[in-house]
């Protein structure tokens, strides 16, 4: 798999390209990351990429031109283009999942002050990582590749990661690691005794607890095994007693 | 306002904080980063900072008294504890002008395989960037920052920002720089002509159109402008005529 990414800052790139994973995933030549300068498709030799808005308005816009000819040079027909930007679809984890299926993905970071609107016809979909307004579409487009660098990460190791949140509809339980006790609080008892049935099934219903408290959305339309809905009544119980 | 993160991977942060704005910012005295190494916090001189997961499962949790004691060195009672989780409550815009006014946030960066669940009782809000899955909360914690610093921005140069998205609770007008024609398409003319009332009347009208269209649930509860009741209408029609 193939990522570009068109942006004013590559050097921001750097650390995020370095760390463990993305590092690791690289050098199994299973992503290949091309961070590309946007100022390299500049009008002219003061690398100008912008210009004053049309009606007035402050700040200055990305050129459509510019844009553009940096997304011709660096995609192919094969290439899934995104941009990043406030009125795109909220990206999720379903959005990774179709994404990491594609061969080329192209990423046009957003630019703080805007790019001119005509740039969204060359591009097939725009993204938005969510309700905030951020500097730039740098950080969208890293959280974007890291979430999708992640599933190609779990393709070759898929032990590590089968219990991650969102996965499988429910927030995971909470888990525990030494000491065993820590200021005044012990690890719950049946996660140090060795039975592995009755670990699952407590760690099952506290990712129904915890999906329940904190994101009870998540488990609307879902279809509830025999043993959770068991279990679920059990939370409900537990919750009238307290 | 100081923002202290708490890392295992500090040298991802180079980056972002060599960005223009946060730079600029942070070069007038107006945010003082600190990104803490949690190794430095380990339990041995191996460094570790994790250990496997009482009830077995894959993967290593970072251990609870590491964190904790990696807050401890770095929170004062003014600090607002922050942990990036899934089951954090959603961060917004909202949140962004809410933490803009402490004096004082520490994120602790959740970890790819998971914390101890005993450290969220040392935390004072969970938060969570999106309902996708990332490798850690590293891109999460420069995902917030990113959101205050720019506000902090905004109180030192207002102009530049009033026109964002979200801020009044509409998408951003589309937005137009030269060339007046690129690949068939031309700038409205009624940008081009020099009449601000025209113009201010066209730009709302094409936000309320980007919302409905884009982000519908943006409008909920909304109280119009009588004008803007009018633009509806107008959009309305249109839309019927199409």
């Amino acid at each position: 798999m193939k990522i570009t990414i068109l942006t004013l800052f590559p050097e921001m790139y750097e650390g995020f390209l370095n760390t463990s994973m993305i590092k690791r995933i690289i050098s199994k030549d299973l992503v290949e990351f091309k961070i590309v300068d946007i100022r390299d498709y500049s009008i002219d030799r003061y690398r100008h990429v912008d210009d004053t808005p049309y009606g007035g308005g402050a700040g200055m816009l990305m050129r459509v031109d510019v844009a553009h000819h940096a997304i011709l040079d660096n995609a192919t027909s094969k290439t899934r283009v995104l941009l990043t930007s406030p009125k795109g679809k909220k990206y999720t984890q379903e959005d990774a999942k179709r994404l990491v299926k594609e061969e080329e993905i192209l990423i046009l970071c957003g630019h703080y002050e805007g790019i001119d609107s005509r740039i969204e016809k060359y591009c097939d979909e725009m993204v938005s990582i969510g309700d905030y307004i951020l500097t730039g579409g740098e950080l969208a487009s890293m959280v974007i590749s890291d979430s999708i660098v992640r599933l190609i990460e779990e393709s070759i190791s898929p032990e590590s990661l089968k219990e991650e949140s969102f996965e499988d509809g429910l927030l995971e339980y909470p888990q525990y690691t030494r000491p065993v006790e820590y200021d005044g609080e012990e690890v719950p008892f049946v996660l140090t005794n060795g039975n592995h049935k009755e670990i699952r099934r407590f760690n099952l219903k506290n990712a129904l607890k915890e999906t329940l408290k904190y994101r009870p959305e998540m488990l609307e339309g879902r279809v509830f095994t025999p043993e959770e809905e068991k279990l679920l009544i059990e939370i409900q119980e537990e919750s009238c007693e307290e």
